[in-house]
């Protein structure tokens, strides 16, 4: 008899992570060559690569931590788990230490536990997120880890898509998580072996296998965005909506993310034919450009003129579009990070202040 | 003193849509002229363009049809008014004529009811749907209308994005309803000018122009789905994530729109450049193009040899792309439309069976 359906398919998922982990670094092995002088484990064990697991304790991660451990010994992979200590809450620290006794006790090792301290830019949320994230690089790079999987399920991806409708900039924030996403350098770090398992499957697989969980207290506090997304707005669409509401925003985030990336790489390709030679954009030849092409090559010229991109939302780059298909002599357009558009003898002037 | 604010911004708005509905008959004469043999005006009114409102009675089509009454003959221009009979409910016909009175009061000239017998195709929505579009079409043939104006509102814009959110296919289903469409060689038929208006501004703009107005029992009624995602799903959706959501899935329609036409004609470019001498889809060729342009010229290829487009899911496609992406000698795919594809000596076969 073999393992509980649950069971068999997170670790039908960690699996399928793992060879691709595993390809990767016959592919480019110099970018992900463990790091000796940082590892607690053996000599010969520090030869074998090394996956960690980030483990909050909730089910997702436990689920995720049991399949790897599971998985990567029959592969040749070292598993390890890092839990973070985010210390927003009296007795974190007790928490994560409860934490990393659950992760050696599934045979992890190594596993740590790693305080931050959360800042406050972006909101509660997205604070926590950045500390977490500097966490988890910094015990990667330390321990020389080949990759660091997320326990994100496709309950966590449906939300993400709609906290990027709210946002309505467009396709990209729709396009929720990448399967494989990384900071600079490290492209390929981290992998989310979840995001087509269901939340219900992963709390079925702990429960199957009698591990402990408990929930993370932020995903039922209504002060979070997230959490009120989670217990009343997706609730309430997949009843107006119908059960396969979850699947189809999974769906849309993958389909958003091609699409996104196809529509990127037209605007990097165009924008060359654009310029004259002196490198000025010439509005006749952005005129000719599909709208949706031409409004991305803007944006990458504003960005370029030194504009945050993350001040930079479609109505500032639908005034500078109008430069190009309404013009009646407006004057500049002041844009985020002191630049400016302006439009010159056919030509758009775009430079910081 | 001006009119009230949401009067001025509803007649804004079909200023606007009016200005260019003169601009297109000026561009394209042949296409829009007047039909005298069905008209009911005199000779002299009939040389002037037609512009029809769609009205049910409720409050978005009554601030619409006051808003075209007003502005239409500022600008040369013959307002009429039709309404729907869909026979679903008892009293439907009186409910109609009442309508017409209604639309007579505001100078309309033509005013029409018509009756029409709504089948089961797609569900109830999508049936009542198309036999409207229908007796819509058909009266704007008859009277020679220039355009036929309906009061679809922001709000049914977020609406007609969730639905399409819920079905999981792609960013042209998040594209909401056009500006601006019409069926085969009326391209320029139907224009929504409130698609920027906000469903409480034409209900202020009726109540402060005391237009009696009704409420459809659809829109209350819970057994259909945009009901209950106006009155149930959107409410939980805004208190989750905040007040703008309307606005932004609005935002997220035009710029899907925009995305989903630039990868169209992507698509419609690249196919040519994939196919052999003898028209056959060349898999390396294919292989090089971006996933998302690919899957759209497979989506083309399949819907060429006759498979229904309405029949065609994501899935599908993946199926067949997989034939490129993840070639392992698999045999034929079963297709919508008894289409099949499969994969010969490098070529990819698709054919109805």
């Amino acid at each position: 008899m073999g393992p509980h359906p649950a069971v068999a398919a997170i670790r039908l998922a960690v699996r399928r992570v793992l060879h691709d982990v595993l390809t990767d670094l016959t592919d480019r092995p110099a970018g992900h060559s463990p790091n000796p002088s940082g590892g607690t484990s053996t000599a010969a064990a520090s030869t074998l690569p090394l996956v960690l697991v980030a483990c909050s304790g909730g089910a997702d991660s436990m689920a995720l931590a049991s399949a790897l451990a599971f998985e990567a010994p029959k592969l040749g992979i070292r598993a390890g788990g890092i839990t973070v200590d985010h210390g927003l809450q009296a007795g974190s620290d007790l928490r994560a230490a409860e934490v990393v006794t659950r992760m050696t006790a599934l045979r992890l090792d190594p596993v740590e536990s790693v305080a931050v301290r959360v800042g406050r830019d972006g909101g509660p949320e997205a604070a926590a997120r950045d500390a977490r994230y500097g966490a988890l690089d910094e015990a990667a790079d330390r321990l020389g880890a080949a990759a660091v999987l997320l326990g994100h399920t496709r309950d966590d991806q449906a939300e993400t898509v709609l906290l990027g409708l709210a946002r309505g900039s467009g396709i990209r924030s729709l396009s929720g998580m990448a399967e494989v996403s990384g900071g600079p350098g490290r492209s390929h770090r981290y992998r989310r072996p979840f995001l087509h398992i269901d939340r219900q499957t992963a709390r079925k697989a702990c429960m199957v296998q009698s591990l402990p969980v408990w929930d993370d207290p932020h995903n039922i506090d209504p002060a979070y965005t997230r959490s009120r997304l989670r217990h009343e707005g997706l609730p309430a669409l997949e009843k107006a909506l119908g059960k396969g509401v979850v699947e189809a925003l999974a769906r849309t985030a993958q389909l958003s993310r091609d699409d996104a990336d196809a529509l990127d790489s037209w605007a990097a390709e165009a924008e060359a034919g654009v310029r004259d030679e002196d490198g000025k954009l010439e509005c006749a030849k952005l005129y000719a450009l599909p709208p949706a092409v031409r409004r991305r090559v803007l944006r990458r010229a504003v960005v370029a003129a030194g504009s945050p991109a993350g001040s930079l939302f479609a109505r500032h780059i639908e005034e500078v579009d109008r430069l190009i298909t309404g013009w009646r002599g407006q004057g500049a357009i002041n844009l985020p990070g002191r630049v400016e558009a302006q439009r010159q003898g056919g030509r758009l002037v775009i430079r910081q202040g």
